[in-house]
């Protein structure tokens, strides 16, 4: 196996473990448990959800992957904090959401060859690509996985 | 840059950066902060602390690095819960030890060439590398590196 193939693979194993984590604390909640703070006076676990889901989905533009499919958690979820927003999406609403942005990213991520993992992403220029190589696709799964397995830290004492 | 340095650099770089952030929340709170839970009947942030530093005290032998600094930490952090052992280790001695291994730890990294990260580990087999590369050394700090974020989530919830 080819040192970048075998990069991406160890890259992307991590991410899917830690979805695939994520997702059984999730379907051993109830939607009364999602409701709950994670600790007194701290984020809901809708909250952590909808952020979740938020902030996988501010990927797909990243990796060059096309438009959100949820541009409207961006609001709720990113740029205002818990308990500022007067209506979120429901638990049902926002469990199917998080369910399809998982569904899409696998799709995406399995439509890219080892070496277009090493392509730069959209948030860097191309001149400075050229002195940051590592700012390219597959550092954006790197950071994306750190984020999830923090929140998860998080999300898992709603149990 | 040669493609396997970019690829250490990427997973250094984010090794780093998780320790960094988990010294500042934890150079932010007091001892006695550290004494409460991170959620009602959890772990309390000294066995966090505790837990991280025998974790990566495990990593020395499984990068084939040399013998643990704290093997007295196993039992109390890794093999005990929380609460179940009557006498731990002070704040201020655990404070030293999680500081003593991120320096030990960074001078190991430092010491290996970027193909060496790329060879097993010392816990799977010849034969069994063989068939899975991806079991490398590289890959130890990758699965520590989101255990440390998981953790580090937990943990700021002392603030």
């Amino acid at each position: 196996m080819k040192s970048n193939q075998l990069l991406v693979k160890m890259i992307l194993d991590r991410w899917y473990a830690q979805v695939n984590n994520f997702d059984t604390i999730l379907n051993a909640l109830t939607d009364e448990q999602l409701q709950k703070e994670i600790a007194p006076n701290k984020n809901r676990g809708i909250y952590v959800l909808g952020h979740l889901t938020a902030v996988h989905d501010d990927m797909i533009p990243l990796l060059n992957f096309g438009n959100k499919l949820f541009p409207e958690l961006n609001e709720p979820f990113i740029k205002s904090p818990d308990k500022s927003v007067a209506e979120l999406p429901s638990a049902e609403e926002l469990r199917a959401s998080w369910s399809k942005m998982n569904e899409v990213l696998a799709q995406k991520f399995n439509s890219l060859q080892p070496d277009e993992w090493f392509e730069k992403h959209t948030a860097v220029s191309a001149e400075d690509f050229i002195k940051e190589p590592h700012r390219n696709k597959l550092n954006i799964v790197i950071t994306r996985t750190t984020h999830l397995s923090y929140h998860t830290g998080q999300f898992v004492l709603l149990k």
